[in-house]
């Protein structure tokens, strides 16, 4: 169930018999010669939604804009302040709350928003702590690519230069989702440097074409329909595990 | 072209030709009892991506919550304070600008938005103004119902009934984007009551199924695909005046 | 009743039998080459401040300084930034419903700060929609030009020249009320250009000597009374109105 | 000249001769059975605009809503949140820097203001620090109450039960400016109790009337006529040195 | 009973008796040529921890960075912007309050904060005062030199050049509990300029040295040991008083 | 070399020579029925002093309260909210980096700092890449307990009962610094449970005693020593490739 395509009258109905949604949240960044800036949101889209379709799921819409601050030397990449990114976080949660959510499961698909929503996550916690109050709902964040049966899926498909930025996996999951935006581009060097994050202007000198330890190139339809595959299932049986919690 | 579907360097072609970049901004907020949830941001999507195919545009993703603090007494809503709507909103502004983007237009769907978004607009032009420097954009905010063209028509397709939330015009724009999400539900009152808009509780007190002015049931699958046609030619035509500023 | 000329015993009375308060609001900006810096605040003080002579009327303190930023390229202009103004319209609000005052009434004398004033409405009311707590009380806004009868008056003493910014009503309003105060200066070109507005550089580009649209040297002392007494009128009776809702 | 009564050519004109700009600022606060709500920015705006009239003053308009929040028992009194009281300050200061102000002098007319105008100043010049560059104007807190002679003034007129808060000497001011709204009422005790100051509840309890130490009734308006005449003349001196610096 | 050198249940333990807790606040700040860098928290961390050896007290951590934006331009400094001491502040008081304290009591070491700190007393009572709601708890500032008995010796001590920053009293107290880092330097001028404090490079230029109307060279460590035996009794004394209240 | 120790001089002698600065960083926080409530910010604050004694390293007063929300349910906590802590860490960072230090080394002793640490020096470097400027420092969050050669030597020394939190680790670091405070107690069950952390009442319901996964018990002196050692020869090492960097 999509909760942007319901009306209200379903969700109070369906929160009769489940009271978790899931957010895919992402980010719109740089990904490289050939990987499409919405990957990163694109991913947890695709994998959210084609899991609804084979289980029982309220995916909520995707939140697609996350902290990309380092990726800004790249035209196109949009980043939200770590701070505006917490607040924008916490009015959500607090919008879903308000409706009687009780778990709320973020499936990411950015690495770089990893420590700001487990800050936010903090953040709302802290409210009932200071208050002595009990929350009344818990939060979880799955990374896509730390689903069930994902991380051994992409070192049999690229024992080599499946790196941290603009990888294969990511950018043939949104291949398969969206096989007429397959891109193509030569990658020099083949296999990107890798490297600490910091500022936009240190990334872009670092990592000129925007790939962090990857062959983007490696990205093929066909493995993208596998690791979504995988990841549909490895999801419906992470979020049966947090409902169950 | 859609942003999220390109790569950064597709983007840096395009600055060189082009420095517009349309915002589809709406939010995810009740729509009566046969409405999406997400008609509000679906529509500006709708109309944007189908302006895309006949005109050179350049779209964003979609910025899909807004400010719907009035609607969180339905469920389903999500909502962002309008505080974090202004910051999130700047930071959106400073990443497109950081590119080089000096025509930022924002195609929104959501009469609740309008008053934040200008206020933001101040917000954003005021660091320039106290600073004495030049703003390097321009931003500017159009609300689909008003782009030309489109409230005659709604005026002859809805003589009665078009109201002011949930209006079939929103409505069949979402159903003609997406047949298979068609919901019907009976209008109780056919025509819903007006009134001022203030916190939840009262929201929900003054209009109990949601709808205000409008009678949902009028929209049709037909309607809506010229209601898009409208839009599309209409924004093609506004955007070529922004530009042209 | 004058809320500061008062005692707060005085106050406490009152609440008894009236929880209703008036705020004048407005702005100290720049109002072209005749026009009074303080007219966007004068104004709506000299309205209420006459309309209490005459009806039962709690006036509170006058909120002078609103959002003009774009009008900081001139001397004298003093802005808060929109997120500033909202803070302090809250507290404002915070305070007056902290005594029991359920019909707060916002008298506006400045088109720059209707957004921010709408958005920090929504901002005041989502706190109890969040909590899903009832607002105990509501707020209104009310431009004194939108006041019943002073369209019609203005159009009626100005068929040409009115504008939109320094405007002859409100500089006549002014006048009227303090008359050693009158200035008067050439008008080069006599109406004034229109246009968008944006940050203050750009707005002193556009409109060099500051007004948009007007020809301030309309104003006169006797349009000046006959605006106040309609104004007095009419706000008499849309406080009656919103009292009694 | 006042600032708000003047045109902003007249401002422009008056920045080649001086700098320095006069902001009244106080509080509205309940001042106890017989003390008018607006006494603590009335106090600064009399003598700063009595001033006016014998010097070379430029006057902006009263900041009437200060850090009152333990008045907040006492129906009529507004307050700022300290945040947002310091907020806003920055933004004045921000405007008149802005236009060249560089000698920007409040006249003070609340206690309770002191500490959070003090660590507004310190926020405002941190800027400055943080970035390592050279603040472009100087600020100065002046409470009415301790420019030159008042203070030997007010301990002549009233030995006993001058006090802290609704002091004859302030009540005094406002009834020598307003004799209409001279106000009397039995102080029972006759000279009220002293204490610490916290939050609005415990204020409430332990200065039942709202006085602290005083003894409002001692108030005439001959006596304000006197510290009125001595403020002037301590405020032109004080302005005088503040300008030469 | 240092709390940070106690367990949860020790503390759990001693609030059954006590509700009082003491928190050293300082301030990482230049003390001229002779004095340390953690002067301003040294000193109230000494006398506190040397109280607490002698009397019935428990003291929190050290409140080590406060409010020295003026300061910034010596080295090794460190200061918190006004607005995030504020923060952090009301955290501090938010937590211990959590746990049943209602007694806390700030033992300052930098006249920089006074100002800063109060207008947090104000901002957190203030939460209590717009909720009508009686604040659980009381706070107290107070600077270690204003102790009874302190300001009388330091006079004795110094009649000339103890000065306001970088005193001969202060740097005494850290030589005297660390005699291991007694420095010695040439004073030139043996006393200090006085002046107004604003921004870091105004400050720098007044008192290239960082000292104000101060002779730090008249500190010895036996000068340490009387002030801290005297600020010992004093501080007993007036938490004593405090807890009674 | 400790800053705080140092004078001003002293700072800028050193920065000709080294730009790099170590800040100690922790939390005040429940750690068990025998671990001290500042084990956090004692154990960095213990290992980069005893390394300072054998390096040359430059080390800056301890951060001793972070982001401990969880822990509220214990008395004796003290901690920041995300966003505070943010705003302070971000201070700290500019000061330093205002005096030129251009390696910020944060020897972190708390996990529960992690993410907000992370997500600010996003929030920092951001400041530079939304203004397209190069950051002109670097920033390193290490945890004491992943500096070279510890974990290893943990897991020889505790097999089993490390657990996560009141680890036998950190508490013997502590008592090998501070024998005078060594506890002892009782712990049921021997080995903590294990589980997820949420807001502060959870945490009190899931771990009674506060601790997790860990039996503090194992703790001595003489481990403390051995920690000790190996951190301080793990931390010169690291800082050392940091400077080089
Ligand atoms: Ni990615
Ligand atoms: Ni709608
Ligand atoms: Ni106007
Ligand atoms: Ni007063
Ligand atoms: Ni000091
Ligand atoms: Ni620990």
């Amino acid at each position: 169930m999509l909760l942007h395509m319901s009306t209200w009258k379903e969700i109070d109905e369906r929160l009769k018999s489940s009271r978790t949604v899931i957010i895919p949240i992402g980010s719109n960044e740089q990904h490289g010669p050939m990987g499409l800036l919405g990957t990163d949101w694109l991913c947890p889209e695709i994998i959210s939604h084609a899991a609804e379709k084979e289980g029982d799921l309220l995916i909520a819409p995707t939140f697609n804009i996350g902290m990309a601050q380092h990726h800004l030397g790249f035209s196109g990449t949009i980043s939200l302040r770590p701070t505006t990114f917490m607040a924008a976080i916490e009015d959500w949660v607090d919008s879903l709350a308000r409706h009687g959510f009780d778990r709320i499961y973020f499936l990411n698909g950015h690495g770089g928003n990893i420590a700001t929503i487990e800050a936010t996550f903090s953040q709302i916690y802290s409210h009932y702590s200071y208050a002595a109050e009990p929350c009344p709902f818990i939060m979880k964040l799955r990374n896509w690519w730390d689903l069930p049966g994902i991380a051994s899926l992409c070192a049999r498909l690229y024992p080599q230069g499946h790196g941290s930025h603009a990888t294969p996996s990511e950018i043939a999951v949104t291949f398969a989702a969206y096989p007429d935006f397959v891109k193509s581009a030569a990658m020099e060097p083949r296999i990107a440097p890798n490297g600490p994050i910091r500022d936009a202007l240190d990334y872009r000198d670092r990592f000129p074409d925007g790939r962090i330890g990857s062959d983007s190139s490696l990205a093929t339809v066909s493995d993208g329909e596998q690791i979504i595959a995988a990841a549909v299932k490895g999801l419906l049986d992470d979020v049966a595990k947090f409902q169950a919690e």
